[in-house]
Formats: C-alpha cells, sequence, structure tokens
C-alpha cells in the first residue's frame, strides 16, 4: 500500500477535534452543549449581502477574475481609503477566506525550511498552513499576566535567523482578544525595516475594537510599505463564515505577483459569494454599531462572570469575541472531555476549546482554555455558571 | 526590502497571461476576439442549481463542515454508486473547485522533492500545484499522431525512482481531449500496483466521452483501491465553473485522514456554492444528452475544419472540450501575439493558448495550440477561418 507524505502525517489536527466524538455522545445522551469552542458568531448576516445573491441574474456560473471581480476589488479599495490606507484595486487579491490569503502569502514569501516568527497562543490554523507550507513557525510567548501584550524587541531579535521570512500577527488577536497599541505596531515596524522582514497582519477582526480602542493597522504604518502584508476577510466583519471570501493587501508588487500566480493556478475565488461580499460593503454604520455593542455585552459579562470563579485567571480583551482564560487543572484537554462525558448540570454541559492548540511550543497552555463569546448573553449566563459548577467537582 | 521566495519566483505563469495585454488592446481598437484560449463553457448552467441558491434560506451564512456538507456528500456518494463505483459519503471530502483537491493531494502523498509522473501535454495548473506543494513534475511524452494515447509501460517504468509517489492522469484529457481506454487504465493499474505508488485521476470531463465510448474511471479499477484517487468538479459538468467546487474521493482511509488535515485548516469549501451543487446532481439525463451532442457537433464541426487548413495536424479527441492542433509555425506564443496584435478578419480575431504552457519538458510543443470548443457554431466556424487566413498571410 503507497504511503502517505511525512507533510500529511505531520498536519496538525484542530484543538477541538479529539473532543468532537464526546460531543457527538452526549447530544445523543440529550444533553445540551453550549458551543464556545469556535468562532462561528450566531450574528445575523446584512440582511442586503444575502439578497444581492438571490437578485443575481446568470444563466452561466463562471469563473470570475483570478483577483477578484474588479467591480468588488474597486469598492473594496474605496472601504480600505475609507479607514485612511492608501489601496488601489491593483493592491488587492481576493482569496477564498482568509486562509487562502495566509496560504499564498507564506507561499510567496518562504521556501522550505524558511522560518516566521509569530506570537504565541496564536489562532491555531496558522500551524496548519505553515505545515502545508514546509514553513516553520517560531513562537515568540505571550504571558497573560500582560494581557498578552507584545513581547520586547529583544526577545524578537533573539529569535530572527537568516531564515527568518516575516513576522505574523494577528490583531486584534484570535485567540487572545488582544488589541496592538500604536506603539507596539511602531516597533514592529522598525524592527521588520532593520532586519528586512515582512510583517504579515492578520486583520479579520478589524471592526471588533471595544471601549473606544482604536485599530492600527499594518497598512498604517510609514516607511514599512513594501514589508507590509495585511490579510482581511468578510467571515467575522459581516459574519458571514460560509462565504469564504477574504484577500490579501499590499503595495509591494513582487509580492503581488507571485501570489498572483497562485491565484491563477485554482483560477478563481467562489463567484456567488464575491456577490454577497460586495453587497456587504454596504452594510449601514448602525449594524456594526450593534454588532459591537452586543459583543461588549457579551464580554463584560463573560470576563466579570469568569473573575468570580475561584482560581480562574482571564485577559482582559480589546478585540475581537474570544479570550484565553487559564483554569485550576493541570490539563484542559482532559478537563473539557470529562465536560463532555461526565458532567452536566440540568443536563446541559460547555464545550471550550483547549489552549494547547494554539501554542506551538510543547507543553504551554496546558492548563488554558479558549472561550468564543459568539453566543447570546443567556447562553454565555449560562455557560459561565456550568463552569463553575464543573470546576468545582472535577477539582474536588 | 525584503525578497519573495524562490518558489514564488518559481511560480509558472497562464499560459496566456502573456497575451492578455494584447488582447486588451485589440478590444480597445474595437476588434471582436473569439476566445477559445480558456475552457470557460457558454453552455447554461442548470436552473435548478441556480434556482436552489435563490431559494436558500438563511440568516447567518455559516461555515459548512470541513468535508461538506453531509446532505451534499450523500447525493455525491449516490451520484458515484449510480455510475457504478462503491463510494460512501466518509469516502468524499467536498473541496473549493478540482484544484484544492489537487493541492490536497500533492500534500497528503508529497514531500519536499517527490516526484510525480503526468503525461504531458497535461493541465497547465498541474504545474502550479506542483511548485507550490514543492513536488517535481516528470513529464512523460505522449503524440499528437498517436492521438495522445498512453506511452508504454515501459516508459513509465524508466522514469519510476525512489522519490515517485503518485502517476496523475487526467481523464478524458485537457489539453488532449484523449480518452483513456479500459486496457490503458487496467495497464496503469498494475504498474501502481506494482511499484506501490498512488494512481491520481482527474475525471472533472467524465460526462463529456462522446461517440458512444465509455469513461473508465480510476474507481472502477479493482484491486488498487488503496492507491486510487480520484478528483472532480461540478465546474465542467454543470457549466459552474464560478461555484469553486470539487472534491476528493478515496477508499483510502489514511489519505482521507491527511487530506481532512488540510480541509480542516481551510475551515470548509464555500457555502452558496454546496447548496447549488447539491441541487445541481437532481438535473436530467436530457440536459446532458443536449449538452454532449451540441460538443459533438462542435467537435466535429472544428477538427473537421482545422484538417483542411494547410499545414495544420489536429489529433481526435473523443471527449472533454479541447483540442490540440499542431500549426505550420514555429512558435505558436509569436503565432498567437500576431493574431491579437497585427491580424483581422472583418475586424475579427481569435485568442488561443499556445500549447509549451500545457509541456513540462522545455521545448516541447512550440508549434501546438489548444482550442477549448466552449464556443456556439458560428462562432467556431467563423473562428477556422480566421485561423485559416491567418496562418495564410503569417507563414507568406
Amino acid at each position: 500500500m503507497p504511503k502517505i507524505s511525512e507533510k500529511g502525517q505531520a498536519m496538525p489536527s484542530s484543538p477541538v477535534r479529539k473532543l468532537v466524538p464526546f460531543a457527538e455522545a452526549a447530544v445523543k445522551k440529550g444533553r445540551t452543549i453550549y458551543q464556545l469552542n469556535i468562532g462561528q458568531p450566531d450574528i445575523k448576516t446584512p440582511e442586503q449581502a444575502l439578497q444581492a445573491v438571490k437578485d443575481a441574474d446568470m444563466e452561466v456560473l463562471e469563473y470570475s477574475h483570478s483577483a477578484g471581480n474588479q467591480s468588488y476589488r474597486d469598492k473594496l479599495a474605496n472601504y480600505y481609503n475609507n479607514l485612511g490606507f492608501d489601496i488601489s484595486s491593483d493592491d488587492i487579491i481576493v482569496s477564498t477566506g482568509g486562509s487562502e490569503a495566509l496560504l499564498f502569502v507564506m507561499g510567496s514569501i518562504c521556501d522550505q525550511g524558511d522560518e516566521v516568527i509569530i506570537p504565541e497562543p496564536f489562532y491555531a490554523n496558522y500551524n496548519g498552513f505553515a505545515a502545508a507550507s514546509g514553513v516553520t513557525v517560531k513562537p515568540i510567548h505571550t504571558k497573560i499576566e500582560e494581557n498578552f501584550s507584545l513581547p520586547s524587541i529583544a526577545e524578537f531579535e533573539k529569535l530572527i535567523t537568516d531564515k527568518t521570512k516575516a513576522i505574523l500577527i494577528c490583531n486584534p488577536g484570535n485567540p487572545t482578544g488582544y488589541l496592538y497599541t500604536e506603539n507596539e505596531m511602531q516597533q514592529l515596524a522598525e524592527l521588520v525595516k532593520k532586519h528586512d522582514l515582512f510583517l504579515v497582519a492578520d486583520e479579520v477582526y478589524r471592526e471588533f475594537a471595544y471601549d473606544g480602542r482604536i485599530h492600527h493597522s499594518v497598512l498604517s504604518l510609514k516607511g514599512i510599505e513594501q514589508n507590509a502584508i495585511m490579510v482581511d476577510s468578510v467571515s467575522k466583519r459581516y459574519s458571514m463564515c460560509g462565504a469564504r471570501i477574504g484577500c490579501l493587501v499590499s503595495k509591494n508588487k513582487e509580492i503581488m505577483g507571485a501570489a498572483m500566480k497562485f491565484a491563477q493556478a485554482r483560477l478563481s475565488p467562489p463567484t456567488f459569494a464575491q456577490i454577497a461580499a460586495e453587497a456587504a460593503l454596504d452594510t449601514p454604520q448602525e449594524y456594526f454599531d450593534e454588532v459591537i455593542q452586543e459583543y461588549i455585552e457579551r464580554r463584560d459579562l463573560l470576563i466579570n462572570g469568569l473573575k468570580e470563579i475561584e482560581g480562574v485567571k482571564v485577559a482582559n480583551p480589546g478585540g475581537a469575541f474570544y479570550c484565553v482564560a487559564e483554569l485550576p487543572v493541570e490539563d484542559t484537554d482532559a478537563f473539557a472531555q470529562w465536560l463532555l462525558e461526565y458532567f452536566d448540570l440540568n443536563n446541559e454541559t460547555v464545550m471550550v476549546a483547549p489552549a494547547a492548540g494554539f501554542y506551538s511550543t510543547p507543553g504551554m497552555g496546558k492548563n488554558q482554555i479558549r472561550i468564543a463569546y459568539v453566543l447570546e448573553k443567556e447562553a454565555i449566563r449560562k455557560s459561565i455558571k456550568i463552569l463553575q459548577a464543573g470546576l468545582k467537582e472535577y477539582t474536588a
């Protein structure tokens, strides 16, 4: 029998993959599970985005341009201009989700064995994109006690080798919710300029900045236009994860030229979803105001609730809709499984993501979990109670 | 300024990329161009596929399962069962186009520097997927005089090394239109069994088999179930290239397990398009009968017309909707550009794909072009006249 590749073996699994059978078994037992483990928001997709697809009149569902429909890229450039970035449609390649944009970026800037520095904990699928691209992730540790803020530049410089090609950040962060300050972004800009590296910023949660905080994009940094690559997606902004529309944005023509060859090889991003994404750009500000207000309330409810549980430590997220919490247990993998397998409160339980999968340093994050506050407040309230009661019983 | 990767530099461009500015300039001059260069059919998408998307009622455009919607995979398994293959929904991973399926396959079976043998000329983007995956393509030459039929097994065996992981075929072939015989498929089966290789078959043109010929799938070969991987797509079957829905199919659990990790890293295939693809499975046989009749008429018109042009040699395609023609010119790159830049017949000209991009052996195919017969018959008639007059003037 022919064998699979080492790459195929080394591809990481989803942090919650092992939990899925236990969740399915719990559901079969008639148990309600509050799914705090995934970033699938319950927020409604803007109506005009869905309507645009219904209204689209076509006889042949054709390929779009490999870089995405010109009309969509024009409107997208306008959206970025309104945010204050000097972007034209030529600086944009529409991708199949932010995922594909990251794959294009890694392929365009890294060869086999090249290194990318990423503050950890980080979005678990970066490990997958790196493994698929033959790239080595060099994690730089950030601490829950420091709210997962940027480590010192000296720490970054310790990790830079002649194989280092980029620093990759997620801003605001999944799973930390941390929003980088202007000063931190400026430090990163100086660092990549000094060492001739790319600064890749995954900004798919850009709109989700709370408490009056301002999001500082990699595209707003002066003097590193040739180093800056931004990855974006409509998934979270318009609660349309299933569209699979993202993009990569850069003023660096060499990068865009290379990425375009990856884009042409796969022909085009999905046509229906581009129609929806283009219409979504007309979403009125009130939609975001409401959504953000809702997330702030959920976050406050969640963070305050978690803080009241004995032994739980939690960072304060300034953006996105995740938080990382440290629990008074040794191994959250085992605890998360136990919650699904053996625990319930009035026949209800919770599913959380063990945080070890968000670290690439072995052993890190074993007593942490990621919680996505993508459920309505009543579900969050109940989830906190379940977690509290579960921890009490588990640690007894 | 940071540099792009060697991989990014090495990514091949589309075979017609250099022609695009000349085509754009010709259009600006008011010239009509018959685009015989791309596989974008003008055939209507089945109405129920488009209607299903209009009818879909959702409030949140959610991620689907990473392997694709269960309801779609169930119906897809049923479609394959009706073709005589023993396939369950667990043997299917839905991908974003056949392109992504090929990337998953290459990642799952090949490490950096591993080799895949592909009969050339082949679909140009295989070069792109191979480059993106760090895979070396080992071309095996097929001849226009032999209708691009399978080379002898001895020729294959000369190319097999300890780095060879798979043989990849496209059946029926793009760009050749060649449909492998049962005997050829059987020979390939014995070969991969003997050398413990995977046999990957790109069967996206399965339905387009002409003149009573029968398509022989890799999935129908006995005794190589663990070697067989099939790549499929709805793009051509239902003329819905813009959906970006494909799949990979295999009974090999190890392969499916590895491919699933690639699938999970990118979260899910597009949701709208899966709805369309699922509905498309109900397309009545009359649709295909009509489409196939239309393609046969176009093919006959094209092939007979080409044969009458002095100095033109053409193979006889038994499937798909392409043909490769040899022209009495030295360099079809230059000729194709000349047709766009300097030639017209009543202010009309044609765009063809120079075939060199479908070969990976340098220098091969330089006097050949690929023609896609995806335009209506009147356009094909005119295109042949333009080609004839163009060749006469060019070679004079």
